[in-house]
């Protein structure tokens, strides 16, 4: 997590080649190889106490060399640490879906992927074995994306020396375009009271267009619907490091509750990154059920996949409050969704002279 | 197209009332008004000699009020106008959905859309027909989100006034943030050869980590996926106005080279915006069929949606040459498709060092 990019990287290299040390040592010792990794399951995630957030429960699951399925398992490792390693040797770096392409030109046909998503699935294995996050290992994602606009001013670290920007003075009205490893960046200074994360691109950009990012001294995050990890981890990291809350703003919708919950508890797929990516202390704004009932918002009805996102809600540990309880029956009663837009049915400031303020003072935010 | 926003809204604005006048000037003549518009199907896009891209041909279609069904089409036209028209006059902007959503707020009930393709639909109708551009309405899409790297310098006018940013100096790796209108940038200077359309963003990030940006003198335009409009404007404006070549890079399949195809011949949808929209000069660099055997690329097998789709640009007047008919009957010949990342099976710098300097001296542009 440290902002110095040697650092780091001699860190992740380290634990790597530890790995492979690992299994080096295991057939010294006349031992079958094997590597031990949490169940990577909804029943093996619990509440963490200490943290706030999601993690793996106890349950592990193992992959040994004792099958030739195994064997082959752990060769793709050996071979993808071994990448891995000179890539942060040289400092360059690589996309997953160029990881699993490169396959294709080792010496060893059985080391190669047979799908994408087979070398997907052994990085996320990597990063839970090493506690090394894919980003300190130089893996991008394919699509990062999103930006952020307001009153803050930052130091980059490019691969053509720093970068100091303020993300109101020096970007257009697109906004600061957060790169793929958001550790590159050093705050400088700020001048904001709290960090609203929001959903859709027409809704961020009504914002910045009405000032809201001025006025109440907003850095307004755009999640661009399923926040990139990117993005989830320069919002953990403005609310640690400069003590501002975070208030995530979506459509009313399962699905967006679902981008709340990722951004605040993490989700299954990366529980083992909750405590690099999550903000627990994140509040969900709306639009919440109660806001169709109350402002009378144009609303769709739900689908029938909405009605049963919701029910799995329910049963989903990140929504077991009565908050969410409440909000979810609601929903489920009325059989309506709406979309933050809709919020523009009653004018196209409704949203930043009214909603907004009103449930921010609610949530005592302002 | 003025760089001068308040001049292109006075006009955007007069065009519209215009329009309006003209339904009066019909009532008050004792006719019943009507809107006439080009019919838009395909068999009514016809090539344009003089301009190099496909505009609609002489067919039209009338909307009349001679029935409800049209008379409630005018109405909800007329209210449309009356609102675009204040948002002009008060140098507001909105989004397509926020448009629909107002509505609700329409006194006539007549005049409320009943869903967003209506509404969308209509501020396309009136595009036609006043000859304005959505961006000159002051509509802004959904989402644009298409960024630039490369050595360019320009003034982008921004409601918090004047911004100069050099898209390699003053951004960080995530590059400039393309704003909603790009026709509120002005180039200032610049120092490149050619620009280069990219569809994914890892082959983006891949080509700004291996600096081919500043090796070759590149604008980096990145496409993620089929572009926005606002992508589209900036790069016709940049061939347009610094006279340079425009080359497009995409994964070697028939959806990539719909990419491609609006890009430089403009799309069926927005062929009314050929003039605004496209670079017909725009040149296909690939991933061409004839790459995937030469370069001995791994491949995926074309499933029949695919099959289908390469097909239909067989009868696609923007694929009508000799050049893409024979790409397209290899690829149906060996029934494979590549992405543009399988070129790191040759490593990570085979697209900077050899694919793309090999490719862009066959073209002529290097």
């Amino acid at each position: 997590m440290s902002t110095d990019r040697s650092d780091s990287d001699d860190s992740a290299r380290e634990r790597l080649i530890d790995l492979a040390a690992d299994f080096y040592d295991q057939f010294a010792a006349g031992q079958i190889p094997e590597m031990e990794l949490p169940t990577r399951t909804k029943s093996n995630i619990e509440y963490d106490e200490n943290s706030d957030v999601w993690v793996y429960g106890d349950r592990t699951s193992t992959r040994s060399a004792n099958s030739v399925r195994g064997a082959r398992k752990l060769l793709k490792a050996i071979y993808t640490i071994d990448f891995l390693a000179d890539q942060l040797g040289e400092d360059r770096s690589s996309t997953l879906r160029e990881l699993y392409y490169l396959s294709e030109s080792w010496d060893n046909e059985e080391a190669q992927f047979s799908d994408q998503d087979e070398s997907n699935q052994l990085v996320e294995d990597l990063e839970i074995v090493s506690e090394v996050t894919r980003e300190d290992f130089h893996m991008r994602p394919e699509e990062s994306g999103a930006t952020l606009m307001g009153p803050l001013y930052l130091r980059e670290q490019t691969r053509r020396g720093e970068r100091e920007i303020h993300c109101q003075k020096d970007v257009g009205e697109g906004g600061y375009q957060i790169p793929n490893n958001p550790d590159t960046i050093e705050f400088l200074d700020h001048d904001a009271e709290f960090i609203l994360c929001v959903e859709t691109g027409g809704m961020r950009d009504r914002l910045v267009e009405n000032g809201f990012d001025d006025d109440y001294g907003t850095i307004v995050v755009h999640l661009k619907g399923q926040p990139a990890r990117a993005t989830r981890r320069i919002t953990k990291r403005l609310h640690n490091e400069l003590d501002l809350p975070v208030v995530v703003f979506t459509d009313g919708d399962p699905w967006s509750y679902r981008i709340y919950g990722s951004v605040a508890y993490g989700s299954i797929k990366s529980a083992h990154l909750s405590d690099y990516l999550a903000t627990p202390e994140a509040q969900f704004v709306g639009i919440q059920p109660t806001d169709i009932v109350e402002y009378d918002l144009p609303t769709d009805p739900l689908a029938d996949s909405d009605i049963n996102a919701l029910e799995s809600e329910l049963s989903d540990p990140r929504f077991q409050t009565d908050y969410w309880r409440e909000q979810i029956e609601l929903q489920l009663d009325i059989g309506k969704k709406a979309e933050q837009q809709a919020l523009a049915s009653r004018g196209l400031d409704f949203v930043t002279d009214t909603y907004l303020p009103e449930r921010l003072t609610e949530m005592g935010v302002l």
